[in-house]
């Protein structure tokens, strides 16, 4: 990655790797540099060119060195002398890691998802990539709406609260067609299902509150709850559906308020529920008086006969949500919810409170994608391709001494690399490889020897190979 | 309103219609409905016609008589008969006027200022009408984007988490034009400027944080901090500023960690910071160590040397919020904000947590816009337009009998109609028009004799003539 060719000396060109990798926290505060020999072993430099580029980096203050020990990021990075700092809370994402000496937390490597690392496909990367979601209709859809007339109508009023009613009368058919009774009314549009589940927790928890989340589960699920003063009851999640018995316990002595779960092609093991799993979870939950939020991000890429809780309950203690990033346009930003009846004029509110309105131009497109047909076909297509991609990525791992821990499916493989994958990411950075350690989808973040690979993307020899020289 | 040639009966009809107020809670639960004498008297029925739709509410369990005391808006609607009403905690935005028996609660009249309630001009409305956003650079500016290719470019990925960066680089040279030091790394793009103030509130403050905000002001800020679980501080807002002895003794005696403040043309006063409270703020704000959140919506409609406390304090402890619904496109959803860099990541962690990335499309048409200056030149016909409007508007309301409670200026006039506007608010809905009661500029809504007013919107003689006769 170091070039001799640059404008940049050898020590300049790895003194701004470091720093960048500071400023975005994919080193985080506290964290050790590489001895000066490994760096440069790694680097293929001299020793001398990393005292050299280190040097700079204690002079512009991001480093400290420590007798016998090394070079650590400071504490304080330089922003940081700024009395705002020390005057707020933590950082929501990364505060809760800086003591643990974790190299990088979860809110660089979350935000390090959504930049090109380099120009390699990205095994850490949570979405498609773009050539998988090219298609004519999309631009089309988005087209038929682009008449002066037509974009005055959408642009020039807030547009309805609840979301477009093109798109919600859409999304009431999809779902009734899924054995999920919600009508159009029951439906709110959001910027995403992140949004969705925002909209979700702040209206039915209160800081302080006990939360049942799914373990492994999804970074940016747990840094939200957590950022919002939740208590996390992390719930092991296995093949089948979520630990039963540890969720009884937890009902018994936390009194849970609300379940997250991803129920279908679970991000990131792949498991999906099974009928007499989802059945048992309702029963707890009516038991003990607690709501459901069923995350079903990757509908698109499972069978429309898949178990969903929402279908057995009828929406009537679940809340269903789902997006369209994962198989339409990830920039659309286009989530929705549906909510029983009594909890809809609550979720609307919180959805004003925090964005008023959402953009109708997209939603309103995206309805036409759905009525005819065409997001239907393009599933259709890119789940074949996806099956395609796994099977060439399965064995690629497997001849590389990978594990699988959980059967293969969906986009998201559960991998065992016999290493340590929070050191193993900072090496494949070093290479242009984004990765997406085991320990990103714990509450606790524990250190962990899986990784999460995205199919679509690790179908690739040569991120195999360099894989294989890294793991060492 | 009501109509004899309709295929519904007269009853059925005024049934309906309290019906939907019912739903929608433009009357909340405990509300009283009229009397028999007096709805038939306003609706121009006879009073068995009224009995009998009272008696189709009765059927339906949306009211309940009480004994002497007349009929009710149901405590317990229909839906929340279900178990979720009762285990969950109270609505956000009504769940503190309920007991005291306020006809409209707060969200209910938020929601309406999102719809139309007539083809009539809504005085009530926080926005431009459409017709005077109409432009021909506004689709122009998107249709720019709109090729196959460009749309795959912006659609299929997440995007940068902070925003476009074409639009950060214009927002940059448009806030250091105002003499506001923001470079693009300072500058977040959000889902409108409520996004914005939403992610600044959940990034600076935790449940039970006290935090002074102008009083009377936006509905919709108030709401969202008592959501958020804040202890409100009102501060009285003056013609020139804050009233700085309050906010003093907010200091000694609760040690507030941020104030949110529309310094310049102030919802709903039209109010204006001056230089000398200005400094004082700020000089408070060192002192006691707080940040400043200013949200400048109304930017556009002010000259541009208004005084602005971020280019006092050069974004030192000061957070700088606009967006562009009041002048462009409410449905395009974009607002932004402009923070010191120690606070720029957490800001942006929390952007990330509930909503992730925007719609870069908008942004990118709204970079071109203000690039090529057609913006800035729209926005100087509008204020033009807007003077003529205000103009009119002010003879208006003084030959009905109204007040000026405040210097008219801006979008908003502020105005003392001399009767309680909460139940006048009700009547006007009956006649289609929606108002803007004085008591939802409070976060404690008391009953007011003041309404805010769009100049845009009611400089209408019809409405007035309207106005006229139902106060009485």
């Amino acid at each position: 990655m170091l070039t001799r060719t640059s404008t940049q000396s050898l020590t300049t060109q790895l003194a701004e790797r470091f720093a960048e990798r500071i400023r975005t926290r994919l080193l985080a505060p506290g964290a050790r540099l590489p001895s000066v020999r490994e760096c440069a072993r790694q680097q293929g430099v001299s020793p001398h060119t990393v005292v050299a580029a280190y040097d700079q980096l204690l002079a512009q203050g991001l480093v400290e060195a420590r007798r016998q020990r090394g070079f650590f990021v400071r504490d304080a990075a330089p922003a940081a002398a700024a009395p705002e700092a020390r005057t707020t809370r933590e950082s929501a994402l990364g505060g809760a890691m800086l003591s643990s000496g974790v190299p990088a937390d979860a809110s660089s490597l979350i935000r390090g998802m959504f930049h090109r690392q380099s120009d390699k496909p990205q095994p850490g990367m949570g979405v498609f990539p773009p050539d998988w979601m090219d298609s004519t209709f999309m631009p089309t859809s988005l087209r038929r709406l682009t008449s002066t007339r037509a974009l005055q109508e959408i642009s020039l009023q807030y547009g309805e609260p609840a979301g477009d009613s093109a798109l919600r009368r859409s999304l009431s058919q999809k779902l009734i067609g899924t054995n999920i009774p919600a009508g159009p009314e029951q439906i709110l549009t959001t910027i995403g299902a992140t949004h969705a589940l925002d909209i979700v927790s702040r209206t039915l928890l209160r800081a302080g509150d006990p939360v049942m989340v799914e373990e492994p589960g999804w970074a940016i699920e747990f840094a939200r709850l957590e950022a919002l003063g939740m208590r996390i009851l992390p719930v092991p999640r296995r093949a089948d559906g979520p630990d039963l018995a540890v969720m009884a316990q937890y009902c018994e002595t936390h009194k849970p308020k609300l379940f997250v779960s991803v129920s279908v092609l679970h991000n990131p093991t792949g498991y999906s529920l099974t009928p007499g799993s989802a059945h048992r979870v309702l029963q707890l939950a009516n038991q003990h008086d607690f709501h459901i939020v069923e995350d079903d991000t990757y509908s698109h890429l499972a069978p429309e006969h898949a178990t969903r809780l929402c279908a057995l309950d009828g929406l009537q203690r679940t809340i269903y949500v789902s997006g369209f990033a994962k198989i339409l346009a990830p920039n659309w930003r286009i989530g929705f919810l549906a909510a029983p009846p009594a909890l809809f004029g609550r979720l609307l509110e919180t959805k004003l409170l925090a964005t008023l309105t959402t953009p109708a131009l997209f939603e309103r497109a995206l309805a036409w994608c759905i009525d005819q047909g065409q997001l239907r076909r393009h599933a259709e297509r890119v789940r074949l391709r996806l099956d395609g991609a796994r099977a060439r990525t399965v064995k690629l791992a497997l001849a590389h001494g990978c594990r699988f821990e959980s059967e293969p499916a969906g986009l998201f493989g559960w991998v065992d690399t016999g290493v340590d994958t929070d050191a193993l990411t900072q090496r494949m950075l070093d290479e242009g490889y984004l990765l997406a350690p085991g320990s990103l989808f714990h509450a606790r973040r524990p250190p962990s020897t899986l990784m999460r690979i995205n199919f679509a993307t690790a179908q690739d020899a040569a991120f195999w190979k360099v894989f294989g020289r890294v793991r060492g």
